[in-house]
């Protein structure tokens, strides 16, 4: 086993990947990091590790670049406090986007948390594209990938203008659901027999107007009055629950 | 309108309101406080408001004490960083905990903001009692309060031994569904014609033995192999959701 070993915070390859703590370098570079055993697993599953920074030998991955790097070097560039000892390094995929039977729409949801939760929820019931709106978070964004807990390598993710999506996919025979409680029928009701887009919209003005207008349908979820709203993470849930449902 | 006023934050009263930050004396007192207009004006709708603490006059609320205070004193009282100019002071409600159709439990549930959220959702989906387990955070903790978004005042939530309460409800014509992924049948499955207890267990070790065994069944939300499990919300939002339809 051979390893290059860095032990300098100061070294010209440490900066240049603690510099993809910003979105400019990530654009730049074609590159972003992660921490912790479990992404770092997922993401070389998903055949998008090209290298890992770790502190001890017993680490060592076959099959990509290994470095042997130094816990203060970790620290450095992790962004957590108490991060594990191990950093990957991932490309970002060229997106090619095959796209599938159920397609999740997220006009600018904006707390990573909530996005994170939502990935999840998607892969699990198989609306394996997203297409989030241009003004949200970036995808590489730290907080946002530790939320996904993985799922992100699992999930084609892509950020666009989402109203034009919407037109394209209505031409492909895509039937398109929005939420909200203005003129909107009960999921419940939702009848069809089409691949299906699902929208959410942001965590306090929900979707906006035009992309709305571009609806099939706009869709809600009955609840008692006594409670406003619930929150996105689980009404993005029920309402992928039960499209997954319709759709068997 | 005559009111109080209090300037100093040495004023014994204001250090007797700043101590309910503490379980200790939010038991020994039979009170609590919460922050902000809206927590405030949605304790007041429930009647358990009896004081507010405010910087602004024209924050009077009609019916109960009011106390003229100094944005120092608030800050001093208040959990939260920058706290909104008003605290309400609230007693602690003799549980009556009349039955519903639809009862929640959560068996050692830990993340206030999870809490919060279900908390909320059950609301939504009318499970107008929740019973949390002995070792779960006490249900006057400010960020779970806060979490709940108001939600807390309009439902019945105690602290308890769970296991004693199953019992009790099997004997009071209960269909009892805990949630797990051994043995467990398909949510979609689910059949029964009685009133319903819904058992969700933490977040990390899911619902304790002893209590799944007195489970009338176990179900689980069918998902995607590559994910290892939905958020406790998620997963909690969607059974809630499916129950209340199925007992339409």
């Amino acid at each position: 086993m051979v390893m290059k070993r860095i032990t300098s915070v100061n070294n010209e390859y440490i900066k240049k990947i603690a510099s993809l703590k910003t979105k400019k370098y990530r654009d730049e570079y074609k590159m972003f990091f992660i921490e912790g055993y479990h992404l770092v697993s997922e993401a070389f599953k998903s055949n998008v590790l090209i290298e890992v920074l770790i502190v001890n030998e017993e680490d060592y991955i076959n099959g990509i670049s290994n470095l042997l790097v130094t816990e203060e070097i970790i620290k450095k560039i992790a962004n957590t406090v108490s991060p594990q000892k191990i950093i990957g390094i991932c490309k970002i995929k060229e997106e090619s986007f095959v796209l599938g039977d159920r397609i999740l729409i997220l006009d600018d949801v904006q707390d990573p948390g909530n996005l994170g939760a939502l990935v999840r929820t998607a892969l699990g019931f198989e609306f394996n594209n997203i297409i989030l709106s241009n003004n949200s978070i970036d995808i590489y964004n730290d907080k946002f990938l530790r939320a996904t807990q993985g799922a992100f390598f699992n999930i084609n993710i892509i950020k666009d203008n989402i109203n034009k999506w919407i037109i394209k996919l209505k031409e492909n025979n895509y039937y398109i659901i929005g939420t909200g409680f203005d003129n909107s029928k009960n999921i419940e009701l939702l009848e069809y027999n089409k691949k299906v887009v699902l929208i959410l919209g942001n965590e306090g003005k929900g979707i906006n107007k035009e992309t709305l207008s571009l609806c099939d349908v706009v869709a809600k979820i009955e609840i008692n009055q006594k409670l406003e709203s619930l929150n996105v993470m689980v009404a993005g849930g029920i309402m992928m629950f039960k499209i997954a449902t319709i759709k068997k």
